[in-house]
């Protein structure tokens, strides 16, 4: 079943490494069937050079392994949270990769600082709050889910202009329109996360961008007046 | 028509992941023909490995489509200006490579503060200020130029001994005789400000080189006195 | 003798150029065979490229060669004083990994300060006090395995559970169930050092994760509780 | 004449690409016969894929060309005065290394911060003072030497035993028993540099290694009772 969705979500998680986004088996990728609301994930904890397509694992919202021999990554409660709660988009892909994390770790957001950011995202990529101890007890994947769905509604952010999160102590998961997309985005991140790091050591108290600089630079490019690339 | 400038700007173009100055599409190289005043310049957001030198765009200074098919780089206009404003330029290259970008998101300078810079810059790169609202809702990238020759003139800057700018928040464009110059002063510029970031953070109040050690570089290897290299 | 044991050392030395953990001959993996009390260790100053299995050198834990025609790595006497002490270890790496020495040079532990390294490290990396004069003047690589297992038993710190250390202004060691296995932890240990490195510039105050978040890790991780990747 | 040496001097060029201590044409190396005090050096301004082994330039010691058909490096005064005042080495390597050039641009030195330093160099690898207008005004090359062999004479340094030096707002150069022993050098050098930055910015107060740390690690690779490696 999903065997195209399958292929994708394989397909998906390869680019990680090559795109030097994760160490070992650090981490993940998922895409949705909106219409059967099943999810295609990669399996906990195989190195990549041994995945194929046949091996992701079909779950249901709920978490179920629905078809596949393999468990589920150790991070799908987290990412069915956020398909029930962000119902635009379609790809969900968690990393450690090692400038999204920096942040992570000093529980700080990455700061809208330039146009490279504003391409992509719409605003800082907002920091989770730290988790409580129960959260982190019972049910840690699906709390953590909770957490960023939590962060977006608290402060106001559209997650299909913002589609990343960066969680505390932990680190980043980003999303969009298909497994692809947001593998895009995490790419983006690392590379936002990584020239920002450096402005505010160079300029720790002028780092932000103008509203109308962001503006103009998320909108030309997403939108319905959108204007880069070949979009007629 | 301009059937060797196109090859010319296409390998300039593919120069640049190469030189690891670009992720995905976030980079353009133009060259000018000078006696026709046309431009070649890459279409926008087209992925570098499905260039060809038949792709590249054509336009004119005023940035309009003489030949092509596809949409011309988004930063067109911004382009053209610069090539109106800076008579001896032959082509231009913009970037979001990441060092730059960090002075860029700063808001500050690359200081001359060694002899790998005055090799190449005859003095600091300089950095534009941040736009106004007006200038980025209308005309914005045509504006991008405009607010980079302001610079140059306010601050008598010759743009022929510093072939590079970084616009405020935003990131590099660089500039030669050629296309290839122009992705040869890119290089360098990440190069540059790669090294005198560490510096910064290793002595932030001693960063400045001597102006006569500046000299001495700049024009061991520029100008008539040259004597830098084979040239006899 | 212990063809097998010489094979796997050997395969775990080539994983260190492979990881970018050495420059030059900077580094070196032995492992035990504990019914043997048998040590297989890289030999002293040798290219990997020119190494093989049958290079590797055999002593008893008193570091006497037993088997080998050239000189055992110069740590080696290290490598025996760490078998003797944690008795289930059973292979161990040293290298000059730049961020872990980063860290070892500055004489500090590497902070527990995220998932990733509470994934494999269970409390901070600690760093061994500065040796004083009599123990690097005599016995040198001997006294250094003594530093090391006074920090870990001074500090009521596991060696199973932290398996790596930061030799004072010198450099990692890593330890772990095989030859392996320890590779695997000098990764880790170099990514995590990264990471944190960063994290500490961006946040120097607030760095250290919640004890119930690093038990959360580990422990998904280790120990009988597991469920992280495909163990039933 | 001298094919021996050119083969060397060639090889020894094209390492620094190898391992990454060269931007376009910036490094140069060069070797000499100490018996015919004829020096082998790259030609100025070739790039490293054009060279080969006949392009290199013989000079004397005041820097004449003897044989060859380019000009040789515009360093080539610098060389030669090291040469001269050097009695003991035979390779000399310069780069625009980034680290180390992060250390000469802010005009200080690479402090002795732990074992990897130590293992090659016997102490801090000093910065040169400024130079001064007319030094750089007249015969800059050859000032540049001098003000070299200046740092180490002032400062009591044995050049045999700290075979580096950072030529303020400039950068490396290093030099050994060899072509290939001083391109060792300059690796380790640049290495050293990454390392000592980044323990710089977490602990700038207390970063000097023992004396006696020092000690036992140089001496242990170098001169008489040396035991690392192979030599018996």
């Amino acid at each position: 079943m999903l065997e195209e969705l399958k292929k994708e979500v394989y397909e998906a998680n390869m680019l990680l490494p090559e795109y030097n986004l994760v160490t070992f088996t650090w981490g993940n990728v998922s895409a949705i069937d909106r219409e059967k609301n099943l999810v295609v994930i990669k399996p906990s904890g195989v190195e990549y050079e041994a995945l194929s397509p046949e091996k992701m694992v079909v779950v249901d919202l709920d978490g179920n392994v629905v078809e596949g021999e393999l468990n589920p990554s150790s991070d799908t409660a987290t990412h069915c949270v956020l398909y029930r709660h962000f119902p635009n988009i379609k790809g969900i892909v968690h990393t450690h990769s090692p400038w999204a994390v920096s942040f992570a770790q000093a529980g700080i957001d990455i700061p809208a600082a330039g146009t490279t950011h504003a391409d992509t995202f719409y605003g800082p990529v907002p920091v989770t709050r730290a988790m409580e101890k129960e959260e982190v007890v019972t049910e840690y994947e699906k709390q953590t889910g909770d957490v960023i769905v939590e962060t977006f509604e608290k402060r106001h952010i559209d997650p299909d202009q913002v589609p990343a999160v960066l969680v505390n102590d932990h680190g980043p998961f980003t999303w969009g329109t298909s497994a692809h997309d947001a593998v895009h985005n995490a790419v983006v991140l690392e590379e936002v996360a990584k020239m920002t790091y450096h402005s505010l050591q160079l300029n720790p108290h002028q780092i932000n961008m103008d509203q109308f600089l962001l503006d103009k630079h998320y909108l030309r490019k997403h939108g319905k007046n959108a204007y880069y690339g070949q979009k007629k």
